[in-house]
């Protein structure tokens, strides 16, 4: 065996620190504002739906957080993951590039999730918090949130929107495993639900009801809290895991990467692999081209706009600065529903803003496509999110094949697509296809924005 | 963090042989017959179905095999697997044992299936094989074959047994993805097959039909042949990279074994952990305990009879001395599909008859209360087959928590069950239930012996 393949590294190399971009930016990024008077949303805002440790993350600006030797105990469980370089892909390929990716499927629930839910039960059980509530869609949050739960003895209430809680009952199933009570939303439980099954008792559901929903229950009760998989600061925060130990293993390998792709839906899987290079870009010591991939069918850093907007699609959250298609837009139903959200981050939208990245979209058969390829010759399957940065990876690594030039790629494999086999299922029999998006639709759902 | 939770190896310790454990018995195995003549089967007899490597691999005496190095560069896509000390399960139970587990279904599969898979589609296509058939019940070693000869480029040609490729499509998806060609059994496109449908056209199928419809298929052809995921020699040999990394680790951990657990269905998963612990043991260094845990709806070791049958349930096959519920004995469909063979692997009941290990039987029910145990505390999700080995784990670290025995207990999670949320969607409604094997049924089947 010649070069290496797999960069592991010891358990006592998990990060002891998340990494805040915040810190090294040249500019703060726009606060969120409270949709009532306009004014920047402070700590007792948040109060009701978040313990203080994490509002207190949220709004710090320190460039590093002490990981608690709680989290990085459970971290061990799956953490350091491997970085692997993709030799058989590239043989395939016949490309000269070298392509290196970092794969988290290998924790608990599959993903990067659990990189921040371990953490937020955590924080929630300290301050006394007897149960989490939150929404999913195709079910990777909700599982990594239940399974955080049980590590930490907190109940776990989870309204998975109702299309994907019938469609995908195998995610739901792993969410009771954990421990979880699962609703189909709208639910009978909560008021917002119950408003919208009078009227409406067939509705599939969305990822806006679900959160108003969970907000509702988890708002009402004191010894209750609320939690969020992406979108917000401290799950980009907890998530930078992922770049510092790859920062790590790609010098091991002895490479500096001159590009970096990941997939883009709320931001934390992206933001997690790419601020801490983004750290040593800034300080001029190493330069890659950083590049996030978000589906053609939720183009929300290629063609929506930067305002402020609501986070959720009935209008409850703050006003949230960022790179939307406006709350109103329903995305097709595509099969990668981690990407299917209308905004994007405010961080990572401020970061982009700043020049410090660049962004494309791509259809979801060639991603498909893409997957299979490397599931032929890596073995992994990859979840449908992650084979959006691997089509980018491969029509990269068949440039180089035509230019000749010996990049070296780094993508982050941020889940496995064991759930997903319904959606490869279409891919093999040809069903699958992609929509063009239409500009109208774009134009009537950002008509909607709010006006401040 | 204080004591280690996890024990990775680099990928240059992936093991160079294979271990042959009848180099170190005190009597060799009994000879496979053939079933005309009742004479010890011949290289030419095998010559149809196998490469000639792995026909010498299969009468080998030869304590160590080389591994070739393509073999190791695909290993290395997911070997060394990591062994791990269930720390939080420990905690759960209270036991004052040490729990530590091998954990195999990082694997593309997601099982050990491939361990073997990789030697068997690399000798197949060194000697100009142009494509391998097998059979598949619930699809582990479908899967696992159809990877392993993408690896390779050789084709796959699979036959899954009815009732699984209805009810588990995922699987099957799987299968695809890795590029094989998929048949439900029985198929009308081999003789055995069309034979079956045109007197049954509903048949669920069984191992026994897929495997003459497999066979049929590669004798007719000589640039076909046929594959086994269990039972015989050989595959026990490549198995043993398992014992072999779990050695050297749980000397990382500066630990000696008490009692070592593994689930045995055709035996090669547990013969694939212990074999090279066996031989330790043989040579004084270390004296566990070693059990292996059968389902009680299939117990060949404990409740079957030690003679020589077919390995089949049409009587195609050589005649093995093995331990046996007759080739007849259709178990009940339990969820664990990896341990309803009749038979155990013949090089397995020979090292049992020797009195080398122990054998005990678990109901489902339980298992699957264990696998959810695990799931909770440890975040991996057990397949069936496994969860069985861990019930006994549990059991037995419940028993050192009465007597305060700080015993090590060490078992092979040989898979994930990504693909078996069904099962688990079943215990957690409760509607698993545990069906008595009458000794009737029993007594039924073993008559059906052949004579010899």
């Amino acid at each position: 065996m010649s070069e290496a393949v797999r960069v592991l590294l010891d358990e006592s190399r998990i990060p002891r620190n998340w990494y805040n971009i915040v810190a090294d930016l040249p500019a703060p990024p726009p606060p969120p504002l409270h949709p009532d008077t306009l004014q920047p949303v402070g700590p007792d805002d948040l109060a009701p739906l978040f313990p203080m440790e994490l509002i207190a993350q949220e709004a710090g600006s320190e460039r590093f957080v002490a990981i608690p030797q709680s989290v990085r105990d459970v971290y061990r469980l799956w953490r350091p993951t491997p970085l692997i370089r993709a030799r058989r892909l590239e043989r395939d390929l016949g490309t000269p590039a070298k392509i290196y990716y970092k794969y988290e499927g290998g924790s608990p629930s599959g993903s990067h999730k659990p990189n921040t839910a371990v953490p937020q039960a955590y924080y929630n059980a300290r301050e006394g918090i007897r149960r989490l509530t939150t929404e999913t869609g195709a079910g990777q949050w909700g599982s990594a949130l239940a399974f955080a739960c049980a590590q930490y003895g907190i109940e776990c209430e989870i309204w998975m929107v109702r299309a994907s809680y019938d469609q995908k009952p195998h995610r739901r199933s792993l969410m009771r495993m954990y421990g979880a009570t699962v609703h189909a939303s709208p639910s009978p439980v909560t008021a917002a639900g119950s408003r919208i099954l009078a009227d409406h008792p067939d509705s599939p559901g969305s990822l806006g009801i679900a959160i108003s929903e969970a907000v509702e229950v988890a708002g009402a009760d004191p010894e209750v809290r609320y939690a969020l998989g992406s979108v917000l600061n401290h799950v980009l925060l907890h998530q930078t895991v992922i770049g510092e130990e790859a920062l790590e293993q790609m010098a091991a390998f002895g490479e500096v990467p001159d590009l970096i792709v990941g997939c883009a839906g709320g931001g934390s899987n992206f933001a997690g692999l790419t601020f801490p290079f983004l750290r040593e870009k800034l300080a001029g010591r190493m330069n890659p081209v950083i590049r996030a991939i978000e589906p053609e069918a939720c183009p929300s850093l290629t063609r929506g706009t930067y305002a402020y907007d609501f986070g959720d699609a009935a209008g409850l959250t703050p006003l949230l600065k960022m790179h939307t298609l406006g709350h109103d837009f329903v995305p097709d139903p595509i099969h990668a529903g981690g990407l299917r959200y209308h905004g994007m981050s405010p961080l990572l939208s401020h970061v982009y803003e700043l020049g410090l990245f660049e962004a494309a979209a791509r259809g979801q058969t060639e991603c498909f496509e893409a997957g299979l390829r490397f599931a032929r010759t890596e073995g992994i399957i990859p979840a449908p999110e992650p084979a959006h940065a691997l089509a980018e990876v491969v029509a990269e690594a068949l440039r180089c094949k035509e230019t000749g030039e010996p990049k070296v790629l780094l993508t982050a494999l941020c889940g496995h697509g064991h759930f997903d086999m319904n959606a490869y299922d279409r891919y093999l029999s040809g069903e699958m296809e992609d929509l063009s998006l239409p500009q109208e639709q774009i134009d009537t759902a950002l008509a909607g924005l709010p006006t401040l």
